[in-house]
């Protein structure tokens, strides 16, 4: 910033944190207390409403706080001339990981261990991930940083992602138009792929139909993706042996749904990441998005209006 | 073996196994029907009574199935003119695979998940394995496998040891003396050390007073390495916020159990190595140490007397 310009101020709301508005300063902006003042905002909350009533001619960039942004653009976020950044490349290591959790928990039928309650009869129990085949159906900052924690633990693992490009780590890469061929051999298969229009119901009867019987379903992607009651089929036919999902259709998921009273169905809800990691994360984004804002370099992780990702 | 040799007769029983048959004819040894004719034994069971009630003068080779050999010295299968060989080393990298399972469920509160079955008010949800230290007590086939799990996770980890010896992939390795100290920073305890005289409640409560407070233990070893009270105690203070058990002290575990009860308590009733993976890896075990009979060579996994593994 040359010497005597006068520093963009940066809204963070609507309840500040300390470490993202330090992550503000940091990266060279001033952090102004009203969003009516702001020429950025760094969003985060999920209360859309309230973003989109504040939001002002004046804005330039909007910052989101998620890395899957489809209800903030459903909402109509990018309806405006501001450009919109999200989180996409801030948490794929920290989801991942709590992938990983969920996998080895259906391979290890560790949801009917903890509803059991007690030590069971029979114990011929799960499968090892080590030698199994598992389809990561999406291999974005999710997909691509499980496939790197899956190949050191002996899995084989098979890509799918929109066209099909080579993914580090994956045996196989295929495109999604191909989805089911990957299925066919795969003892687990995960969900990561975005939620859009094309995604919706990706995984269903079908898909369920091509695994190998007594497999296992991840998903840490949108509920949005699998559609339930064929989920619920899968895992009353012995097709499935076990599920694990952060995410639901609908979310909350409501008490009493089937998948709720499944034995072998293991549901978090929607804490893939952390809240402290998830901020720790956000705040190098932010540091560095605020540095470009202010020095008028492209920022990182901007939303597609045509992908809606 | 020179031609006209005479080809040992090794025993598998008392359920003889294909796979396991299969093992020893590779090696190069005749399978005996009669436990009688045997000069080697490839026991396959639990039943140590049965083992003994069997075992006569011409036996030189006793091979057991298990890696961990504590029941089956206390039961006295050492005191015999026989070698017995166990199966250490054949089973680490899927009992560190179980210990991984454990260890992400306890991070992630997987086991409180599974046994509300319903979507909950507060969630601010666990904590990352990236970033947090992870004590590993014991560093043989378990423990060592586990950290070269570990360490692409991004946890940062220490090793404890008998006698300190670096491990690969360990930040630090203390000796056994100097446990507390590897304690205290950890907010992660596995225990993957032999059950011995010398291990016997060696974690209990000035152990879990060490840790840092919200702190998980996982036990894939034995049941009499953890002091169940004590455990017990650790969680209702809050010291511990979650624990995971696939050993327990007693087993079964009865129903009622005050470990059983606790919401953030996962229990996996003694199956680290499923029953698949388990026979894949002992049958290389026994085909190698028949190899070995047969030549004359010493065998693998020799149970050493004085040590008790």
């Amino acid at each position: 910033v040359a010497e005597g310009d006068r520093l963009p101020g940066v809204y963070v709301g609507p309840s500040p944190s300390d470490v993202i508005v330090a992550a503000v300063r940091e990266g060279g902006a001033n952090v102004v207390s009203e969003i009516g003042n702001a020429e950025g905002v760094v969003w985060l909350s999920k209360d859309v409403g309230s973003l989109l009533l504040a939001l002002h001619r004046g804005v330039r960039w909007v910052q989101l706080p998620d890395a899957g942004v489809d209800a903030w653009v459903d909402a109509g976020v990018l309806d405006g001339p501001w450009t919109v950044a999200c989180a996409r490349g801030c948490y794929g290591p920290q989801v991942a990981e709590h992938a990983l959790a969920l996998l080895l928990a259906s391979t290890r039928r560790l949801a009917e261990a903890a509803k059991a309650a007690k030590w069971p009869v029979d114990r011929s129990w799960g499968f090892t991930l080590c030698g199994s085949t598992v389809a990561v159906v999406g291999a974005g900052d999710v997909g691509g940083a499980l496939i790197k924690m899956l190949v050191p633990l002996g899995a084989h693992v098979l890509a799918v992602t929109r066209r099909g490009h080579p993914v580090p780590g994956a045996k196989f890469t295929l495109p999604s138009s191909q989805m089911r061929e990957a299925l066919r051999s795969a003892q687990v298969v995960v969900v990561a792929a975005p939620a859009t229009k094309d995604t919706h119901y990706l995984i269903s009867g079908p898909e369920f139909a091509a695994m190998p019987r007594g497999g296992v379903l991840v998903n840490v992607a949108r509920g949005s993706l699998v559609d339930p009651m064929a989920l619920v089929a899968a895992l009353e036919s012995g097709q499935l042996s076990a599920a694990a999902l952060d995410v639901t259709e609908p979310e909350p998921l409501p008490e009493g749904h089937p998948l709720w009273l499944h034995p072998s169905v293991l549901i978090t809800p929607h804490v893939a990441n952390p809240p402290a990691a998830k901020e720790r994360s956000l705040a190098l984004r932010v540091r560095e998005n605020t540095r470009r804002f202010v020095q008028h370099e492209e920022l990182l992780a901007i939303v597609d209006p045509v992908l809606g990702y």
